[in-house]
């Protein structure tokens, strides 16, 4: 009878745990090395994982567990979410379960979206990758619709339309489960739209709130615009945020102000190029940060705000990290919003440095010289000092791994006429470009609070894959060339490489099951790099889909 | 000076090997280890290699060393060949040169065809191989061309029209060089064509010859027709045949008559379902074998004409053998076609035997009930015992290994209506499986005069991949579920498998570089089963494309 009963409180347990994704899980996630349950690998973004199976001996002896191909040749820049044995991944045409051990599709849910979809999407036909919470799947699609599946069998149970692709707007962002809210983002800012966040029901898909990014003149911050120019602000959010659960905030970084030509709204622009601390379930700011007013060089603030504890000054304190794309790696104190520093990490002149008390950028004679209409060579280029591509802070180094770029920009604002659904742009993209002689970019291991590189390895093409650190001493980080390479975290050797077919834009994670550590990667590309460098490389570099996982050979 | 000298004819030597494929080195091809020179791993289509390094005891250490995509999602069934570091593969859309070691793309020449091509290839839009020689790499087009590039750059250096579209050609097989001539088949016996072999000039693309499959009223053969049946006879062409340099005599198969209802063409409708020995410089026929005269159940025998010395009856013999869609495996003397032995190596039940006197089928009531108009469960199926998918010769194990199929078909013919570029089959297609209760495939160790099997490995879903045995004992067979496996040539042990991320229809080889014994096979799937068979399961499998190379882990 006993033993009856135990059997059957087991597959209790057993039914309940492959549908449930509980708000306890999620915010444990960062430490939970059986699963990949957030985007980042955990509400602080952190992409580090306790693992050690995989070091700095053992690494020589990855191998390719199996593939899964995507049936696809678009830019693959999905994070996988593991859980319980099965993967979740998405394409922009697909979401897809598949069984963590064996590679085998467990479900396959296409996508469909309007065939003009494409047009009003700037930088490649991607998705960034679902998120996961009480039995379902949750994910955006290209034409700006929100749909949870259900996770046991990939069967759509709601769809929203969050936006009219007519309008500009287009979705890429893997939602954010915060506090019970499903939270996204919005992309579209080149099409002179307006960005907004919004919470959603995960149970009913029930619209909770929108938050704009751009304020109306009404609101806090609408003075920062002038005339109309608000309602064509840009300020998109199609980066994942951060959540602090203690202090029930999430951090969500915000785009480019539109068009690029700053003339035409002058102004601080808020809450573009910003960090926002949102309450998940209202959407209500809490504080903002804005780290480029008035900015005309796409320095779009959205790419990860990665949260950690750090000592400061001798006190502990939570902070909230950046490698903003105009060149300055910021720490900010994210219980209020207070910058602790901000610090060069790549060659910056567009602004000789931040200042600590106002937390304004120190302009130089490039910035005004751009916005007066001239013609600038400016450091970094409108792809950032680092792109969407996300870094990895290891908490036991302290230091934050980053893909960055070593590129300048020609700039030249020009006039916008704003058309529905058209590129709304204001700047001459007729010779982006200031190529250096040598690498394009460079793997850093920074420090934080100095902006400066303990080590750096070059990059030819530069890299715009994700990076995942661990307690293995290794960091992993993917080429546009297709290699997946593994480093030693403290001085930057290479100690495993692995060609995988096509270029790596994807975001490498770890967990381990039946006492195997597995890392997993995406391979394909055709991202922002590759559809505007013009980089006659890539030529010879195959487009491709497919899902990598890898482990130490037994 | 005598250092200069050297260096200079060094230099001459290493830009000479690396154009020159020579006949000499052609006709060495199943002997070299260092390159993999011919269709078929060797002039005798034995797709076997001498190399031992991965074996029964290291096979369980093969990890993937590299992967290259194809950036397409077809079947991809091209052989690759190997010639001093490089790989040279085909796909329906283009011509690939990879570097062995790295896995990066030397060139990468497309293959442009009309848009209406597909409608006028039956099963899969597919490519099966080049062929090297002197420099150049052969291939053919879906669209009925034949082209030579440059090895080096990848060149178009000539083009060939071999037929129209219109009419109902297509090709996809890869060509052979024989004697310094270009040999090449053709498809589209399923649409009213006259079947060919043609012979190029490998420096020019000039035409030198073609034998036609399906002889005119006055040639011989002939009389095999009646009324203008020849005309729409079938016998395609679109497998590569074997050469043996010795008798300087090809060995070509020839596919199935058109249409598969025989009453609409009494005779035997020579040369379909038989394999012609031809001579390369001329195509002049020095003799045929016909497998199955007046054929109404699609079999093909183009599948390849493996080439051994054997001891039959105590003395050495040149023979040739085929694992023939028609479910029996022949033993042929090759010096004259004379048929030593024929046995079933699957469930046959449309004959009961092969008169060795006569080489003529023993047929049941069964093909007399077909030709009736009656419906008929006949096995095999219009698939076969074996389809395309090449068997491996093991001379030290003295045994076939080959994917065979255990399908049963529901045939009843119908009238044909004959219409330029349609379908012309004269069968009822709405049933035409006869599924059994289980495996539907087994990868058998065949012994080569009885048809017996030593050993069989069951498959739920049959392979339709090539094999290729080694001296190591090891067996290497790809699943349309993905899986890439070795087995114990022995016993059929099943030693290691890999998940390639598609289904496997490509056709593995081996070959050493630098003291490493490499093997490569193409996954991606969408021949003939998969369009065909309805079989549901294959719905988890997704499309894919790309090239995997294997060592064993250092």
């Amino acid at each position: 009878m006993r033993r009856i009963a135990l059997a059957a409180s087991l597959v209790i347990l057993a039914s309940y745990g492959a549908s449930a994704q509980t708000n306890e899980q999620l915010v444990k996630g960062a430490t939970d090395t059986s699963n990949v349950l957030n985007y980042g690998m955990g509400y602080n973004l952190q992409r580090f994982s306790t693992l050690n199976q995989i070091n700095k001996d053992t690494v020589k002896n990855l191998v390719p567990v199996w593939n899964y191909s995507l049936a696809d040749d678009r830019s693959e820049q999905s994070q996988p979410l593991i859980y319980q044995g099965t993967i979740y991944l998405t394409t922009h045409n697909a979401t897809m379960a598949i069984d963590a051990k064996s590679g085998k599709q467990v479900w396959k849910t296409k996508v469909e979206y309007p065939a003009e979809t494409p047009r009003i999407v700037c930088c490649g036909i991607i998705n960034r990758g679902a998120a996961l919470f009480d039995g379902k799947v949750f994910r955006t699609t290209l034409d700006a619709n929100v749909i949870a599946l259900d996770a046991k069998t990939g069967k759509e149970l709601w769809r929203q339309k969050a936006a009219d692709i007519k309008e500009g707007y287009s979705m890429t962002v893997a939602p954010l489960v915060a506090d019970g809210v499903v939270i996204t983002g919005i992309s579209g800012a080149e099409f002179g739209t307006r960005g907004f966040i919004d919470g959603w029901d995960p149970a009913t898909g029930k619209h909770l709130w929108r938050t704009h990014t751009i304020p109306s003149p009404d609101e806090p911050g609408g003075d920062t615009w002038k005339g109309d120019t608000w309602k064509l602000g840009g300020g998109s959010t199609w980066i994942t945020g951060s959540y602090d659960a203690e202090l029930n905030t999430v951090y969500w970084g915000i785009g480019n102000p539109g068009p690029f030509n700053s003339a035409v709204r002058p102004g601080d622009n808020l809450y573009t190029c910003s960090v926002l601390a949102l309450d998940p379930k209202t959407g209500k700011i809490k504080w903002h940060y804005q780290f480029s007013p008035n900015n005309p060089f796409d320095y779009d603030s959205v790419a990860e705000m990665v949260l950690a504890d750090m000592t400061v000054e001798g006190k502990p304190t939570k902070v909230l990290m950046d490698a903003n794309r105009n060149g300055f790696f910021y720490v900010l104190d994210r219980t209020n919003g207070k910058l602790l520093a901000a610090n060069p990490y790549v060659t910056v002149n567009w602004a000789s440095g931040i200042d600590l008390k106002t937390g304004r950028p120190i302009e130089t004679d490039i910035s005004k010289d751009a916005r007066d209409g001239k013609k600038v060579l400016v450091q970094p280029s409108i792809l950032g000092g680092k792109n969407w591509e996300p870094m990895s802070y290891n908490p036991q180094t302290g230091l934050a791994y980053a893909n960055t770029l070593n590129i300048g920009g020609n700039y030249k604002a020009e006039p916008a006429t704003y058309k529905q659904g058209e590129w709304y742009l204001g700047m001459d993209l007729t010779d982006p470009w200031a190529w250096p002689n040598g690498p394009r970019g460079y793997l850093k291991a920074i420090e934080p609070m100095t902006g400066k590189s303990k080590w750096e390895v070059a990059s030819d093409i530069p890299r715009f894959s994700g990076v995942l650190s661990t307690a293995g001493g290794v960091v992993f980080s993917g080429q546009l060339t297709g290699e997946f390479d593994a480093f030693d975290a403290e001085n930057g050797k290479k100690l495993w490489s692995f060609q995988t077919g096509s270029g790596i834009e994807g975001q490498p994670v770890s967990w381990q099951q039946d006492g195997v550590q597995y890392v997993a990667v995406t391979s394909g590309y055709g991202g922002v790099y590759s559809i505007f460098s013009g980089d006659e490389r890539l030529a010879k570099v195959p487009t491709g889909g497919s899902l990598w996982v890898f482990a130490v050979k037994q």
